[in-house]
């Protein structure tokens, strides 16, 4: 049966304002995503993994979305929105821009996080295991955010401190300590809002699945070994440690004392690890490499103050090495040559990620479970 | 003398690199604002109180700076980039954006906050008393972020709640606490961030000017009184001061009890001690409204209870009203006759700004010198 006009022309109406006209291809079943801004739409993301975003831009001639290392070109709508969509992402968090006729900015409908070396746009593509970080009705604990004194420094340094739900009931209770950093170019707000390490950390120990610790996390910005060396590894041991300890009940010896980071940030901890093992028990590397023997015997002391070494990547990173993998190196096998010389050596492979935030998020949660384990 | 052709070409050429050329009446003395993300040059201000921008935007046709309510073109230099400057505006902080080709986005080189209902850029105009909130080598408290279940609205909300530097010292000690409110169409973010509370309340500590409290900053939506008194005052009695007085070590009585707020948060403020007086001894209201003794005597309980009436605005604002301030009255006049008929009433009025960030800044500094001077 042949259609009637008013229908066509209807029918080309709807088409002109939808979006789900124009590209067969993608799956219509966008919802917002929980970056977006409170009470705006955008940006979306569906269930290929695909993000949405929509800017008002209406005597622009080109807007782009850059995601991923990739530019997609928007198109615009009837009424000056420009609108468009990725190609299908892996899950977890990414950090984005729009481009308005060259312009590179921040996706005004989006909340903005650090990273990059800059403070911007990100969006979370769905994952099953997502609900690691949801708010839920259990005991929270704190992020409290403070400034301390460097000496070697001679500045004022912002830390955020995490202290368990039951840290405050608990008064005469005393915790060990977490020194987590960021990747490169990130700073101590990276573990916070896109880490989502509070939430993490509050559900797992609401399950009961790891003994609750304090967690310090600073702002590192990117260095080499040597100026690590005598830069950072001054500030750690000169004034952040003995800060924590005598501010917070920590228990303050190297069997309660662990250290970690994620990509550049576990590089970083090597350095820091390697030169004060006496300081820590335990060391955590999130997608910023592994540990070999020849390493572990070089370093005297680590082999013996060491009890635990966690390494991780997100599984697509062993298939497309990205940072922390050498070409020709395989983490699996540096950690499993380690385990049989004795050390306690753990690799983890987040699913379905690549060198993102999700993948961190999970390594968090599994070297939780493992840590402080006496 | 007649200059030499390639001087002449020398002196083009700089006008055309320099902005300085473009306007003789602007003030060359800008530097770079502190609200600018690590690294970044601008937003830049000068003496005079002006704020320049600039952005890459090699094929736009037009750029504005859109701030305190008045656009300004830009002008497009030789290499793509866009720049330009407002006229003088009030010390303090304002919420800016630009618009590209007509679309309206942060700017990518500053920091962002949360206001005008949505993150975005805001610059800081210098003012002889920005010290208030400098970052100093004094003990410093924690912002501590959280989350509380409300029964009432039966959701997890999420909080600020500032501990002074003594507070992890001394044990045994408890402490008064403020409720501090942010203005319409902000977040519990606003006073931590463009409100620099923790700053100001640490240098007020370390100069001994103060009695040390807490403070709670919760993000409350605007709503009229109707919902507040059924909503807000629900979440207030039954969620939040029980959560607080059962996680902090506060003194958890009216005596020991304030609350406090800034424009719409002033009015909310209101709507709250009104209705239940006996839980509180200090009101502040900055840029919010004054209480005359009409009101102050038709809301039982109001006189007796509340020992300290504290009612602020911006100087300008004195001049050319607008929120708080309605025609025909006048808060000197209705705070001198809360004085005459008992109350110990304070009006401070914060000098050369509006209805702005750096009033309530110093609002803040003002009224808490007053608190808890029991």
């Amino acid at each position: 049966m042949m259609k009637r006009p008013c229908t066509l022309i209807l029918t080309a109406l709807i088409c002109a304002l939808s979006p789900s006209c124009r590209r067969p291809d993608v799956r219509e079943d966008f919802v917002t995503a929980p970056n977006a801004q409170q009470g705006r739409s955008y940006p979306m993301v569906n269930s290929e993994g695909r993000v949405r975003v929509r800017i008002y831009a209406p005597y622009a001639h080109s807007v782009k979305l850059d995601i991923d290392g990739r530019k997609y070109r928007l198109r615009r709508e009837w009424n000056g929105n420009w609108s468009g969509e990725s190609d299908p992402l892996y899950d977890g968090f990414h950090y984005y821009r729009l481009i308005v006729d060259g312009a590179v900015v921040p996706d005004p409908s989006c909340q903005y996080y650090y990273g990059d070396s800059r403070w911007g746009s990100g969006v979370d593509i769905p994952s099953p295991d997502q609900d690691i970080y949801e708010v839920k009705n259990v005991p929270h604990g704190q992020v409290r955010g403070t400034w301390y004194w460097s000496e070697k420094k001679q500045q004022m340094r912002h830390i955020f401190v995490y202290t368990p739900a039951e840290y405050d009931r608990n008064p005469d209770k005393r915790y060990p300590v977490l020194y987590l950093l960021p990747g490169g170019a990130e700073t101590e707000y990276s573990w916070v809002r896109q880490g989502h390490l509070a939430e993490i950390l509050d559900n797992l120990y609401a399950e009961g699945l790891a003994r609750p610790f304090i967690v310090v996390m600073d702002n590192c910005v990117l260095q080499n070994p040597y100026e690590w060396e005598e830069d950072y590894n001054g500030i750690l041991t000169g004034d952040l440690i003995p800060m924590v300890d005598s501010t917070f009940r920590t228990i303050p010896d190297g069997a309660h004392r662990a250290m970690a980071g994620l990509s550049y940030g576990g590089l970083q901890t090597k350095w820091s690890v390697f030169a004060h093992p006496e300081l820590f028990s335990a060391v955590g590397s999130f997608s910023g490499g592994a540990y070999t023997v020849a390493e572990a015997e070089s370093h005297p002391g680590f082999v013996e103050n060491i009890k635990l070494v966690f390494v991780s990547f997100g599984d697509a990173e062993i298939e497309n090495p990205t940072f922390g993998i050498d070409p020709g190196t395989d983490p699996r096998q540096d950690t499993e040559a380690l385990r049989e010389y004795g050390m306690n050596a753990h690799l983890y492979l987040a699913p379905h990620v690549h060198h993102t935030w999700h993948a961190w998020r999970r390594s968090l949660r599994e070297f939780a479970q493992l840590l402080f384990r006496d």
